[in-house]
């Protein structure tokens, strides 16, 4: 007999590892926030071949502890502040549970039309949540699909509009001539990546100019320079405007922005990768102005909005151009309801086949928390980086170096008097590993300006205000050290 | 207070949703296997938006069997015998669990060593469970690591190909030129897709002849195929080989295929989605002779190796090429490890950023099965598709079309004398619909010399004899009834 689980064995070790995760986040602050292994440690705990006979669940679940717990870096930990937050939460991971546990694929509508419906159902509802332009719903003649993440989204929003640029001919015969695609230079490395894998190159990923002050992308600099590339013979075929730049959310000006993709014929993807979760909130909506300009537009509930990673929402405002650019249909998935056309096949909004049912995690986490309980949870962590840009400021050795109108602040300390750039930025450095190395907290950095920069990212829902205030005197102790 | 799931409503819910999974399979055959839902059913029953405060847990967990339930496809259903099996089993749904519970990141070694670290190993004990070629191991030049599905591995396979074939000029300016992929005529869509993602163009994809008999690719037709193109001005690129075609599990002659591959200078990439898991028992490895020619090689664990999708293992011969080809490195993902080039980071060996901690499904997996528990398995869908086989041929009014040395039988019902091929595959077609519409079993269909086909695809770990035992009743039942 070949020893299945059978289900009353999983009743039993499945309340077991709910209890594991349970205990997992009481007990998170007792770890480090950042991993303290070093390379090769985690592997060296595992023995070099499976083994023969099947060993007992207790078994593995207690390995959790001594082989994969001390490798971790805790992105639940309160006191994460690196990159950008990956919030999950329990509705969520019981989403995902029950997504594992059903095992059904939803690559077409026929082979789980609940799978396609509910996630079809729940875009629209994110339509709502967010204020997104009425063109993306599904009623219209737009529609959104879960990616696995915004660098997908953007690939995707990229092979549409390399098809709608040669009138489709580019699916037949592959890129011919020089696309061209745009970006600030602050834009996500996923565009430079997305263009290297459609074929475009990176070489014709065009970087416009950013205001300094506010880094957001020049409009005018945007028009210059698709005009002169145009002119020299270039195909410019997208533009890619961000709201919440991976450095430092900053906001492109996307009504700008979408007048001269209208003007000049080019396709619009917004990526709010990041900030897209702000919107959730009526006051925040002012970083969405525009939106309606866009072809193309995506955010990750996995980022900011309490749904476990991979959940990238993406939309477009024509389906049709999007399932022409990816639609291939052998003989094996041929089937009525497909034939009918009166049902989406999400296999054709998306580069794998496969897809599971991740529609449950935004479903099971929005009724959840509700409008007003996901609201909340962005307004603290907007109000929590507000008090921390306050203390910064109101420490002389330390600059706030951007805008920080969402959940993340860039600073650093300053340079002493007489002193150049380049020992500043040593001192930054130094002061980051430092913190980093407490296990107390973890932040992670980008370079503003040129200039090394600390980022200090708000967000996880497990943080409160003593976590906050407990970095940032961490941050202030140690700049102390370093400065004798 | 923003209403977080606390780690004592986790447990309690938790514990909730695993008995909701636990009856869920114990009770999964009183559900059709084909979902009987129209267009619209499920959305209709789905609020037009979110709610605006939150709901109990109990209350969504109750709407699964209302809402989500009717409208699924039960691919966990012992008599789910369409398209490939998508195995998955307790402890891969757990494993699932717990990573949805830690929420880590794995884009950088730096961002969860164990995540990456473990992965590495466990593609390691895969070569070892599959007898794969040494070279695929990370202590070689090699590598592997997860896709999410046999599709993206094709079309990373795609761009490894074209940054060698370039020399590395294709990431810096695109695709220029005619590239060409080969595969056969009974190659996966995801081939096609993958052209056309990656700038080649699905009509550069060439389709070499197969043997009628044995549907694998011949060699020598390809061969030809290459030098004629390359005599053309095109740029052969790579050729997909197939161990387990979607429509028949076809076997294309991989060591044949790899001298025309050595001979020419191009890319071999081995797509054996379903059939790699074969090679989990030693009598079935014939299947994979002349692997060790692939520059790239993957097969899916989630379909046929009780591992939930999505997961994909795919290996290159050369790690170095996949990583130049892929990787594009921002200031705010530089950090000391990956400076160090003692570590992997797993983004530049995928086209997304951000991964999950997918290694833990196939760690619990082979850990709770052991080497003997997944080869019995395999064995046991092998022996039911050899006796289904047995009984088809013991029934004159059917036929056995192809090859079936797996758990896929590929069948169809004779013509008449004197009718014509369209005649029975109209016949085949109402066989199929009958068959499905009663809910009782689930087959799909391919076409195979042309000709429709009804495809048996067994290995559901619930599958017994008695449920083939009944599906084959149920196909004669009706055949009667279709013959008058």
């Amino acid at each position: 007999m070949t020893s299945h689980m059978t289900p009353e064995q999983f009743r039993e070790h499945g309340h077991a590892a709910v209890d594991w995760v349970a205990d997992y986040w009481e007990r998170i602050e007792a770890h480090p926030v950042l991993s303290q292994v070093a390379p090769g440690d985690v592997a060296r705990a595992v023995p070099p071949r499976p083994p023969v006979a099947g060993e007992p669940f207790e078994q593995v679940l207690a390995d959790l502890a001594s082989v994969v717990t001390p490798g971790l870096t805790h992105w639940q930990h309160p006191s994460h502040f690196g990159y950008f937050p990956a919030n999950t939460s329990g509705p969520s991971v019981l989403a995902d549970l029950v997504c594992a546990g059903l095992g059904v694929q939803g690559m077409l509508w026929a082979t789980s039309p609940a799978c396609t419906e509910l996630e079809t159902a729940m875009l629209d509802w994110l339509v709502d949540l967010l204020d997104l332009p009425k063109r993306f719903r599904s009623d219209s003649a737009g529609g959104g699909v879960i990616q696995d993440s915004a660098s997908s989204a953007t690939l995707v929003a990229t092979l549409a509009a390399l098809h709608r640029a040669t009138d489709g001919a580019w699916g037949r015969q592959g890129v011919r001539g020089r696309h061209t695609i745009y970006t600030s230079t602050q834009g996500h490395s996923s565009i430079e990546k997305a263009a290297r894998i459609a074929g475009i190159g990176d070489a014709n990923v065009r970087l416009v100019d950013v205001d300094p002050a506010t880094l957001a992308m020049r409009p005018e600099a945007l028009r210059r320079m698709i005009e002169a590339d145009r002119a020299a013979g270039a195909l410019p075929t997208m533009v890619v405007a961000t709201v919440g730049t991976t450095s430092t959310t900053a906001i492109d000006p996307v009504a700008a922005i979408g007048e001269v993709c209208r003007d000049l014929g080019v396709w619009l993807h917004v990526d709010a990768a990041y900030a897209g979760s702000a919107a959730v909130c009526p006051e925040l909506r002012w970083t969405h102005a525009g939106v309606e300009h866009a072809d193309s537009y995506c955010f990750d509930p996995h980022k900011w909005l309490l749904t476990g990673f991979d959940c990238d929402a993406f939309w477009v405002a024509d389906r049709g151009e999007l399932i022409q650019a990816l639609s291939v249909l052998p003989e094996y998935l041929r089937n009525a309801a497909t034939e009918s056309g009166a049902v989406i096949d999400y296999r054709d909004w998306q580069v794998p086949l496969g897809r599971r049912f991740r529609a449950l995690k935004l479903w099971f986490t929005m009724r959840w928390y509700g409008v007003e309980g996901l609201r909340e949870h962005i307004r603290r962590g907007v109000d929590l980086a507000q008090q921390f840009a306050a203390r910064v400021r109101a420490d002389e050795r330390f600059e706030v170096v951007a805008p920080h109108p969402l959940s993340l602040v860039c600073f650093r300390l300053r340079p002493l008097a007489g002193e150049g750039e380049a020992a500043a930025d040593a001192r930054n450095e130094e002061l980051l590993r430092r913190l980093n190395a407490s296990g107390r907290l973890y932040l992670t950095h980008t370079r503003v300006n040129d200039r090394h920069t600390l980022r200090m990212a708000i967000g996880a829902p497990a943080t409160e205000e003593r976590h906050v205030t407990a970095a940032w005197e961490a941050i202030q102790r140690t700049a102390a050290e370093l400065l004798g």
